[in-house]
């Protein structure tokens, strides 16, 4: 049999918790997982000995890395196109390509693309003065969106506007915008699939994803009472942008579930928060499937591993009282059966640092051990008493 | 919340597979495991940034590892018991202890000390000249075997004699032996428990497990047919000796499933082959499980997460033909519900270089499924064909 150094080796630009779990799923295929990280100290860079310190705005910085690399993949969109694509023409393998990253690094490209697809997005438009917002807000109505056209993560880079009055401040800030109604919707939902250069592609069961101030903090796989023909619409609908937009790799597409039926809310190419949950919760996880896709292997069974899953990502809680060690001493004891993830990353408050997933047959009696165990090593108080903090 | 730093820190003496493993586990619980190497190319070295290389029969090497550690715990037997005992004395913690992990070193010490317990283990002697195995032999019968008093494994140490002249050659070596019965027996079981220093245990289920050649190829979980007070039986068995021994971390006991019921052959006391099924097939797998014992925090829950799980190790096959790789691939579009693990070792014909994981509920299909693909890494061929090779 062939050598371990025969086996493709990939590069993830990023090093956060990401790069770090996708790491622990390298492992499995006989790899170390290597990282372009920003410092030692990031998530990924604390676990794993391939480590590259270096700026991944830096076209030199990223050519040095794709050198002992065989293909080269991403834990967020933050690395210029111009760039990604540079690397391809000097013959490195990237996934997935700067074409299709592009749909999820610039929304007003990914909405102008969707739309010509006719899928469902929003009603949106480009914005670049007090007269345009104050036009698409008779338009479609108050209260409505402000999003910057690229950048924003996790709630930031999206303003709330109740009168045309709130976008003074934002465009004086001469930063790229669109604006969009504010969907009405009953719930959010993500549709997680994975494709490979080959075009084979692989879908998860479809999930509700529950949001705090713009960030995402429960799972719950599946989408609890979701109708069997929705869910089915919701995997077409992802399937088909990872073809028509050529995306290799994981592609999650968050969705607002409405009275008119499904709505793109936005798109990430690659392991996403809302598929934490299918390292326990599915034959194969978002990580594995992600390496599989990059390095152009036949892709893992996505199915459930239990009736209901749910994940709740841990945030930072207040500074002060005991320390990690001990909440998670009292977790272990209390939820001997939830899955602990932790970062490695310093707290602060409302920073992801972690999650829990809670797996089982009632999704309720699964869905409030998870956040009590969440609420638990955020508040290190028992979650009724955490509500009141 | 306090810093990732607060979180206690595993050295684990010892970087092949297990070591390989428990850094995954480790990655999940927010730290990255330290391991003592021989060589930077040592299966875990390979995976995670805190090593040091290292000879694990130094005292001074142990003792300078142990400084950056939390905790130091062990991924074989080989560290000699007094410097074990000493790095205790010195102030570390360090579990197993020396006391606890003689048993599982030396194979005489466990037999006097189980014996003396009351509990099952073939007719056994210390033998030390032609006289000795021959009256043995005269007493219990031939075939009988040899084994190394220490040092033997996968097969290692053991020789088996059909006639008194079979032990020449073995006892002009002059290794401390003793000789023992040849049991008969239906199958092998092995019971894994694991125990935390406050005194929790728990058990997973008792698995059957398949050797040949004395390496273990393959661990059926649950045992097959196995009577529920037999299994009783078996995890009262091992839970008892992990109390009697003091272990701490996890605890595998090998059995003999024999007419006149159970009987022990071995002891290791860390994570085992006997149960790498437990990574997908139990809810807390023995890895994690070792570094939470470890660690005295609460143990995980041992239950099964499918009805049938049965690992199949992948052994180094003829050299030539295919790569890795090009094997991995088909082995993934052949079998995509099939989890590999491979060690990132080189292959050698018979080294153990990975193992392969199936989960269902029928034992027979599941066993099937991962007997082919353990056997297509090995052969790269159908497995009715890479029987004939």
């Amino acid at each position: 049999m062939a050598q371990p150094g025969d086996l493709p080796v990939v590069g993830m630009v990023g090093a956060g918790q990401l790069a770090r779990m996708t790491h622990q799923a390298a492992i499995a295929l006989g790899q170390p997982l290597r990282v372009l990280a920003a410092d030692r100290s990031d998530a990924a860079a604390l676990v794993t000995p391939g480590v590259q310190i270096g700026d991944y705005t830096s076209y030199d910085d990223l050519a040095a890395f794709a050198q002992g690399c065989d293909v080269v993949t991403f834990d967020h969109e933050h690395v210029p196109g111009e760039h990604i694509a540079a690397l391809a023409a000097a013959g490195h393998e990237v996934a997935p390509s700067a074409a299709a990253l592009r749909y999820a690094q610039d929304k007003r490209a990914m909405r102008e693309r969707l739309g010509g697809l006719g899928l469902p997005v929003p009603r949106w438009s480009a914005v670049a003065s007090a007269d345009d917002v104050a036009a698409f807000g008779a338009l479609v109505g108050w209260p409505m969106l402000l999003k910057a056209q690229t950048g924003g993560y996790d709630g930031r880079g999206v303003w709330m506007l109740e009168r045309p009055d709130d976008a003074t401040e934002v465009l004086a800030s001469r930063i790229a915008l669109i604006a969009e109604e504010r969907v009405a919707m009953r719930r959010e939902l993500a549709a997680v699939v994975a494709r490979s250069p080959f075009g084979q592609a692989a879908a998860w069961p479809v999930v509700e994803t529950v949001q705090d101030a713009g960030i995402c903090v429960e799972v719950i796989a599946p989408a609890p009472g979701l109708p069997d023909e929705v869910a089915e619409d919701a995997e077409c609908l992802a399937l088909r942008i990872a073809g028509e937009l050529g995306v290799v790799g994981v592609l999650a597409v968050e969705l607002f579930d409405t009275d008119r039926g499904l709505v793109i809310n936005e798109l990430a190419m690659r392991p996403h928060n809302s598929a934490h949950w299918t390292i326990e919760g599915a034959r194969t996880s978002q990580f594995e499937q992600h390496l599989r896709a990059v390095l152009d292997y036949p892709l893992g069974d996505p199915h459930l591993t239990a009736p209901a899953v749910v994940m709740a990502n841990v945030l930072g809680g207040p500074d002060g009282g005991i320390g990690i060690d001990e909440r998670l001493h009292h977790l272990m004891a209390r939820w001997p059966d939830v899955k602990v993830h932790l970062y490695g990353k310093a707290s602060r408050p409302g920073r992801k640092i972690g999650h829990v997933t809670a797996l089982g047959d009632d999704v309720d009696v699964v869905r409030a051990r998870a956040r009590a165990a969440a609420d638990w090593l955020r508040y290190a108080q028992e979650p009724a008493l955490a509500r009141a903090v």
